[in-house]
């Protein structure tokens, strides 16, 4: 079914807190099959609400409503719907009985009353966590859905009474896989997967890109979730063949996740020695719960004096490639591995900028060193940016470089 | 003016994201003089998107638009405004040149190449951060901005050019001045400022969280700057004298800029040591351009072997005290200030979960660790949270606490 959400508050206009609820809601609409065409923000203001109201119901059949149903003035959110239904709106004793316990009041002042009223004909749906009760209410056609706006009520209200009745709307579901891609440009898969974005069919496939990497989300709509798979299935299958090592996971799988995962497999262990990205990628992998297992130690070598105190990197290696090179790079990486008595040392020596560029060695220029069990890999790269976006995009990159040396390995 | 904010994006409505930028952007228009009356979300879809375009033009004047500017075929915001207001697209040559320069690619894709379009007579907004420009078009009276939709592209595109064009369209000038505070929560600060918070005034005062800090925004709104400044001066300083030593800094410098020009102007160089932080302090002091002049290096010691082989902490206080205590973070801080040659070493060593708590040493039981040319000073916190943002507080908290002792040495 086709659904809007409308989202009533004043603070949601002001900016003073984000619309976690209409992500929520989107989320769980499409699981049970219904796709939401549009969201709207309204503040507290019964013309401006009554006009979103009319409008949407003009365009769709299902409006799922949050905010507006508390005790204060400005909460106008049933008494706008009811006006715009022409139903009276009826006290509820279940749910006046349920704040008075809640706050303890025996005799409700007015305000707190005002909350047990819902529009005449509505299902009742009860707050567990908060005292404003939501409703539904079907006329002309319509399914007008009312939620508190409180995300904790809100998302408790939906799961344990709302959801049910929104099932038996639906024709069908929504389900969407996520793959997750590194070492591709959005426009570079732009061009690769050209004809699955340009189809507007089921199922669809859509590019999505955000700090440093991309995902493509493939989604069909069936009548269970089951039939949904099997479309989304060959759909995959194919972007996993024309894409290949680019995917590294699934879902909500982090790269680090992925890596760490790999070594626990393995049962390798690993240091990093860094130098620009001072500790990034470290501190990545350390973000990934049980991480200690595998991971040893790490070297922050920021100075030519510590890369050759700590890394044992040589004098001669400095001088004659510097310290941005892919000598330096490899030489970081097994020092750092001796010192750690680890399997794999992974190294990033690079020039972040904004200083520090020359017309050979520029801005962006970066190397990664793999020294795996006596076998090296370097990796050089080019990248463009602000200092903090080279220095992700280098964690990033010795991330990944590590991911596919470990594939390899593994085959 | 009033303004309406229209966000583009299928993964909006699909619910696979959150509207970070909606929130954003009433905040700052807000703060730039105009009023966010409704925020639509619509998908990639050129009908229904040039609808709600069509809708809000006929309710109001300002239309801050996000998302659609990117490389791919359902990218269609640029082409359905021009449409709409019969405007040809042109090639911009500097965002062509830029993102020939971002991508490395000399021979531009048609996918990298329609970014660089835009709107015939429109004011070309850069992306210093990303590939795709936005651009403002005025037009029958009408004002649209069109921004990125990635968060960092699109807050750096308003900040940098976007917000300077918004200003003129308002009455007067609006300044503001940030205090940025660390140490205290958003609710204590509700308490020590509620008067300030409650004024509805010309300057209003309002607070912001964000990534474990506060931030304190004074406001004013004024026929020339120098008189805002002047409203705004008497405001601050009540403000200063109330928090004292909990602001750090003004604007946009962040703590980690703090601490490094510290160092730097008194000639002292720092070590870090990390355990459960894993080089996340590390790295944020690097980012900071110039870091080399104070920063010697980093040891990132998870485990207690590498914290005895590296550091010199003794077995002896690890079997006694435990690798989380004050004992140990303090033999850390030295062991690295001795081992990199500093003046001072820092070291923070904490249980950052989900494991590892015990009833004694909680999940979230942090020490840091300062050791200064001899003198030991160290903190304790117990922080609530997940593992990530135990770890975001733990290291913000050492530079904060990094601060304070360098600030007493100064006196």
């Amino acid at each position: 079914m086709n659904a809007e959400i409308i989202s009533v508050g004043t603070e949601l206009l002001l900016g003073n807190i984000v619309n976690t609820n209409a992500q929520y809601l989107s989320k769980r609409l499409a699981e049970l099959g219904h796709f939401v065409y549009r969201q709207t923000t309204v503040g507290d203001n019964a013309e401006r609400l009554a006009q979103v109201l009319k409008e949407a119901l003009e365009r769709t059949t299902l409006i799922v409503m949050t905010g507006g149903l508390g005790p204060t003035q400005d909460d106008l959110t049933k008494e706008t719907v009811a006006k715009l239904f022409n139903r009276k709106l009826l006290l509820d004793e279940v749910s006046l009985k349920r704040i008075r316990e809640r706050t303890g009041e025996i005799e409700l002042s007015d305000a707190n009353k005002k909350q047990a009223y819902i529009p005449e004909g509505a299902i009742l749906l009860p707050n567990d966590v908060g005292t404003a009760p939501g409703c539904i209410l079907e006329d002309r056609g319509k399914i007008i859905v009312l939620l508190p706006g409180p995300p904790v009520e809100m998302e408790n209200m939906f799961e344990r009474y709302a959801a049910q009745h929104l099932k038996h709307y639906s024709e069908g579901v929504l389900v969407s896989r996520i793959l997750r891609i590194f070492g591709l440009r959005e426009s570079q898969l732009a061009g690769i997967l050209k004809d699955f974005f340009e189809r507007y069919e089921n199922p669809t496939v859509a590019p999505y890109a955000s700090d440093g990497e991309v995902t493509v989300r493939i989604t069909a709509r069936a009548t269970d979730k089951k039939q949904a798979e099997k479309m989304i299935a060959p759909v995959a299958e194919e972007i996993i063949k024309r894409l290949g090592d680019h995917i590294y996971a699934e879902g909500k799988t982090s790269l680090e996740e992925v890596v760490i995962e790999m070594l626990k497999k393995a049962h390798l262990s690993i240091a990093t020695a860094e130098s620009c990205t001072g500790g990034l990628m470290a501190s990545k992998l350390i973000n990934v719960p049980g991480a200690s297992e595998v991971f040893k130690e790490g070297i922050i070598a920021y100075s030519n004096e510590a890369k050759m105190r700590l890394l044992g990197v040589t004098s001669q290696i400095l001088k004659t490639h510097g310290a941005v090179s892919a000598e330096t790079a490899l030489e970081m990486a097994k020092g750092v591995a001796t010192l750690a008595g680890s399997d794999i040392g992974v190294s990033i020596t690079g020039i972040a900028g904004p200083g520090g560029g020359t017309p050979e060695k520029p801005v962006g220029l970066v190397y990664i060193g793999i020294w795996f069990a006596g076998r090296k890999s370097v990796k050089k790269l080019q990248l463009h940016g602000n200092r903090n976006w080279i220095r992700l995009k280098s964690a990033l990159y010795a991330l990944d470089t590590l991911r596919r040396v470990l594939k390899t390995q593994s085959k």
